[in-house]
């Protein structure tokens, strides 16, 4: 017995905006099949009615004003792919809960920007609001998070969130390119912007790793105050040397309750083990740890981008509303149990260090160096100088044992205020 | 504002039933928030009463036999931890379901033998049936196919599903261990049986695969007619001789739609390469990949057993509950729209394969093995001859191009008539 069909409406006909209306074409049927009902999609609306998307739109009314969607009575759920965390997406995705439609979509920075708010505001209004597109599209890591393991207290995130700098990395890694070649190869191959910013300098994968962190802890703590690095310092230089020590460098986010009740994580280049399953993701693929009790380590690779696996993404939620009648919380917890609180002072982190010094090479450098780092309590792992050019610039490659990244920085502002070191001293975590 | 309390009974309090109740002492409060309604355990069964199992059980009905919990009226779900395909396991499930009870199983042997019949049941009941538990606890694979995947169109399941087994062929692997020692450590650690037929034989990630495959094709095959072959016949010269060609050694579930309509698949040992995704899964752990269509490859890896993990997917499901008021179906299909199939011939499987021969090594073996190679259609992609023992036994290694896995058998009856074939051929996978 078939239900009457679920009626969308869909905002922005881009890459993904396509993506879901070939998914329909295509697999339709089965979707039917599966969920017992039809999922039709009745208007949507773009920035151009005129270009030529390849996409058949007869029979759907069009809309130049994307909240004008919400205003068309039959329509069950709005499918918001306008993208960025102000203007035209929040406006429409307000307009939609408060005329009693439910929401699915795939804007990362609208949730990580307005998240709680929105989640009250649906809540409020008993509406669904699912955003499983907004991370890592070919994983289904928030209904993971949400379902799969909800009797679960979950004690880590750690993940590689962004394909173009993973691409990027992996790509310098393979090639031994400089990051400029590896950039532009990425364009080429559309996997970067041509701004590349929001991607290279990290900001992409920190409003991942906080929407991820608000579900695994049940606490929403604002993006100003996380740890954000992006990729843009990385040479192929670095990537020899983390090799020579048997590392590799991946942008990874990380977020974990600290025993203190606090929690912390941010965005950074690391160095992780070549062994370490993070060193296995290549090319422009996600990957997503959690560390969770009892389920213990779980690890998803898939497709991070791409309309492919992000229409897979936005149709699950989409079903989902269609196969249940139950409204789940926007972040797997009702708002009234959500904290609102601030990322942990990333001074605090204690982990194990890189240093990339450009000394001179001269005698008494190591000596200096190294009084510089017991008065701030860091022990030395291991330390490799390159080659030998007396009196010029030499890297000093140093890792250290577990100390705090607030050590780490005084050493390193100490470092710098000395003649023999030449260059602003980079400083990479070991994850 | 809270619902009523979820009501369930558990059947079979071993390590997964204890593990269930660990879980609630340790998170109730946790889940209670999430799920705005708490979760009680209301009655047990068990083998015997008296038994210490370090768990609190005061206020807890207790029945000898389990049936006797589907006739408590406040209880909403069954657990059902017995075991087995018959018996105790399947009276219990289907006088759950008869008596309108929902119904949460970590049960592979029953779902794989009995699961048409009791998705019927339970539709025609109207009642959950679920068994996240069954296959991989640590991974909520059978969430991610019927859910986060359900709008795509499964190509291809591939898995390590048996920990026991990736337990002992990687334990071989990197310590050179014989199959007895490795098989002892498992023993040994609690990761196999005192008999341990059913996982090294195969038959456990046999009735995974079917599960997963029923799901992802919508095709329930009778595990009667698989192909099953388990680990006991690998040797640690396989395993050497696999690592000189670039192998390693994993026994691997698959399933795929072929493109005749057929779904193909089973269980074998197979050689594949070291880079791939398989090759770095280790010890006890089980991997999944999936491919889709549109989301394409997406792998997890994750604890395939244990208390805890086990516990975290049953839980899960009975959470499921809970919070929905609609009832999903067993399989993600409708039971009218699943088929009940056969699995393809395997003979007609197309694949490289791995040979091993136990030849005398004299003048012209090579070229009468050749000559029976030509006369199948099989071409050689690689030959290694170990050692020299002039008039002795020597192996005698081949790869093969691709070819049907009828032609393989073939050739191999006919190596095993000539004189100089000492022992029976073997001949593995390569994936």
């Amino acid at each position: 017995m078939k239900n009457e069909p679920l009626k969308i409406a869909i905002a922005g006909l881009g890459t993904v905006g396509c993506g879901v209306l070939n998914l329909l074409s295509d697999n339709g049927g089965l979707i039917s099949k599966r969920t017992s009902r039809d999922i039709k999609v009745v208007a949507v609306s773009s920035r151009d009615k005129n270009k030529d998307r390849g996409v058949d739109l007869s029979g759907i009314t069009w809309c130049d004003d994307a909240v004008d969607l919400t205003k068309i009575d039959e329509v069950d759920v709005i499918v918001e792919l306008i993208g960025g965390s102000e203007g035209k997406a929040k406006e429409l995705v307000e307009a939609a809960i408060n005329s009693g439609k439910s929401v699915v979509s795939a804007n990362k920075a609208l949730f990580a920007t307005h998240g709680y708010n929105l989640a009250k505001l649906a809540e409020d209004n008993e509406v669904s609001l699912l955003w499983e597109a907004a991370v890592a599209g070919g994983i289904p890591i928030i209904k993971t998070l949400k379902e799969g393991f909800c009797a679960n207290e979950v004690q880590k995130v750690t993940g590689i969130l962004n394909g173009t700098c993973n691409y990027i990395l992996t790509r310098m890694e393979e090639s031994g390119d400089s990051f400029d070649v590896a950039l532009k190869a990425a364009q080429d191959l559309g996997y970067a912007e041509a701004d590349p910013t929001f991607d290279i300098g990290g900001m992409d994968a920190g409003h991942k790793i906080s929407l991820l962190s608000a579900i695994a802890f049940g606490e929403i703590s604002s993006i100003d105050k996380m740890k954000v690095d992006g990729i843009g310092d990385i040479t192929d230089k670095d990537i020899g040397f983390a090799s020579e020590l048997g590392y590799v460098i991946r942008l990874l986010g990380n977020s974990q309750m600290c025993d203190d009740g606090q929690v912390s994580g941010g965005v950074e280049p690391c160095l992780v083990l070549k062994n370490s399953p993070f060193a296995s993701v290549h090319g422009a693929d996600n990957a997503i740890m959690i560390t969770a009790n009892p389920v213990g380590d779980s690890m998803s690779i898939g497709q991070g981008a791409g309309a492919g696996a992000t229409a897979s993404a936005v149709m699950a939620d989409v079903i989902d509303i269609a196969k249940n009648t139950a409204i789940q919380p926007t972040f797997g917890i009702p708002i009234g149990e959500i904290k609102q609180k601030q990322w942990r002072d990333c001074g605090q982190d204690v982990s194990k260090f890189y240093l990339n010094l450009s000394v001179k090479d001269t005698s008494g450098v190591v000596l200096e160096i190294s009084l510089i780092l017991k008065e701030h309590g860091i022990s030395i792992s291991s330390l490799l100088q390159h080659g030998r050019n007396v009196d010029e610039k030499v890297s000093l490659i140093i890792t250290t044992h577990e100390t705090t990244r607030a050590a780490v920085e005084k050493a390193c502002r100490a470092f710098d205020k000395l003649d023999v070191v030449l260059e602003k001293t980079k400083r990479l975590r070991i994850f």
